[in-house]
């Protein structure tokens, strides 16, 4: 007897020992699913799509493949520096035309924020795979309209969330799902530093879309999302600025938040772009707390419980990030929290809110 | 040529000469300044009546030498005690003629909340200095009357925050002033416990005025204001309960609050029933920053800055603070942090502003 699955595996088999000799060792459909490899191109050769391409370099799953870039000099370094063929280079006039390029499977969107919603329905409009720094976008109706473009032109759209593949992360999120801290009453989230050039694109209103909130309170954000385990139902914030000169209309310096969820836990964050010393994560239940700090840096990030100190060996993050998007895209995998567009805007369903909280002094509902 | 300070000195000397023989060892007035002790009574003999008279076993410029107290049997053994005269004692009905007792200079009133009003102004108007335990009053108006109370009784009037005397507290504090964390634009107070006899006043609205916030969310809003070293322009608060039982109607189990400050810094924080683990300040700087826990328990206080630790050895806190609280009201000497009516009035205004803010969901304006 013969089910529909071994006969598919067949045909496959089949398949592959007529392809073979004719394709290319990334394109072939017939590769063992643990073989598999996704071929990713780099849009934005910034700072930190250098680093997710020196990142890149250790995965076992994931290979920069192309890149998209406006700067010609950049284009050339990176295809010396990361040997990537002639034919994977576009910039943003042609890069369209990825569509008719069968060896990259998706596009790693790391260009300024307003850029991410044009940039990502580009891609996956020529029919690749988006992943998509984060903010995913500037604001929620931004955020719809990229998960419907990916609906429509069939491709995945994730979203650059490497906190969700960190080790220690995901031990203090499994001890919290099995209830090991009681009940998880707060988080508090610190995010913030102190910015530099005031001339970047990330104190640019039109670039960034905001300020602080868009780059790193988002992280406190999403922080108390994934320890509580539960969607907030409110949010307050207040805005304090210090420095009306580097920070100015429309670019947040500091913000405080508050977040309230079913449980009845809250959340009591920071996101500031004028101090150091923070990057702290809290999470305190009636039988224990978790305390990270620092909590989304680049790491190694640093775990304590109430058991005492969580160990494990520093991965690159952005290593991790790409190997399990490559298992999301290729072989279906769930990860632990999601890093999908729903998941992206969801975050930004409450930037907003915190936002529409510091313009009218209410307290905004969720639900 | 002699001064008017210079004549009043004499005269003084003149009428000590007089009066040596006759004055009792307390009561003389001439003692030397540094060997005059407070002699003290306390009123309110429960368990944190007990740890004050605990502590005072070692003071060197304070002395418990009566009792206030409604259950005679508490005053047996506390006469037996601590060794205090039968004419020392008074209830309820007869503690106003301690105003002829001259061996009694203060009263430290550690009664339940809503009795510090009325019990304050009962010891002023019998003459005697008052020392209050924090909450001052359940709200700023109350405070007010006793500060009118004491005046017109030309007695002191002390609030018992013992943490303006304890070393690492004025160690960062002293830091701060002097610049070593640069402009603090942060401050974050984590105050609470997961209280325990759901049956105890201090859950009882009527005798606590609130709940957590009257007890220990208070800490928060008094750390804010001496690690910061301004006073707050708005507030802004919300309140989330998980247990409406054991938490009524007017009795606060979790209060997230927020102040901003003139500087543009701004504090964070959380006063809560229903969690341990807490008991946190940390102040935050341009150049630097503080963190302490436990932060306003009965210590050891531990706080560490940027630099490292802070050292310092534990004394009682209450031993300190009585001492310290002799030397104002004996020595007219200037605290570094003032513990005066003014000072508990402060705090009032806040807690009031904090639950009309959790009341009204708006900002409230203190100035």
């Amino acid at each position: 007897m013969t089910t529909r699955r071994q006969f598919i595996e067949k045909a496959s088999l089949s398949t592959m020992a007529v392809t073979l000799p004719f394709a290319s060792t990334f394109s072939s459909s017939v590769r063992k699913q643990e073989d598999k490899v996704l071929r990713v191109a780099i849009m934005g050769l910034g700072s930190y799509g250098t680093r997710v391409a020196e990142a890149m370099k250790d995965c076992k799953r994931a290979k920069l493949v192309g890149v998209i870039s406006g700067t010609p000099s950049k284009i050339e370094a990176w295809k010396e520096k990361y040997g990537i063929p002639a034919k994977n280079c576009y910039n943003y006039e042609n890069y369209h035309q990825i569509k008719d390029n069968p060896d990259i499977d998706a596009v790693y969107v790391i260009t300024p924020n307003s850029l991410h919603k044009p940039h990502s329905i580009g891609v996956a409009r020529a029919g690749k795979h988006v992943i998509c720094e984060k903010p995913m976008a500037l604001n929620a109706e931004e955020g719809r309209e990229m998960i419907q473009a990916c609906q429509e032109a069939g491709v995945h759209l994730l979203v650059g969330y490497r906190m969700h593949f960190e080790t220690k992360t995901l031990e203090v999120i499994r001890r919290q799902r099995a209830g090991e801290f009681g009940k998880t009453l707060f988080f508090q989230g610190l995010s913030g530093f102190m910015i530099g050039d005031p001339k970047q694109w990330r104190l640019n209103r039109a670039l960034a879309g905001g300020g602080a909130m868009m780059d790193i309170g988002i992280y406190s954000i999403n922080g108390a999302r994934y320890m509580l385990g539960e969607e907030p139902i409110w949010v307050t914030a207040q805005e304090v600025k210090t420095d009306p000169v580097k920070f100015k209309q429309g670019v947040d310096e500091t913000i405080t938040f508050q977040m309230g969820f079913p449980s009845g836990a809250v959340a009591s964050c920071l996101s500031t772009y004028s101090m150091n010393n923070l990057d702290k994560f809290f999470l305190n239940g009636t039988k224990g707390f978790a305390e990270m700090q620092p909590s989304t840096g680049y790491g190694p990030i640093q775990a304590r419980t109430n058991q005492g100190p969580i160990e494990a060996e520093h991965i690159t993050h952005q290593t991790t990030q790409m190997d399990e998007m490559a298992a999301i895209i290729l072989d279906g995998k769930s990860p632990v929290v999601p890093v999908d567009g729903e998941e992206g805007l969801r975050d930004l369903v409450i930037v907003d809110a915190i936002y529409e909280a510091v313009r009218t002094g209410a307290r905004i509902s969720l639900i």
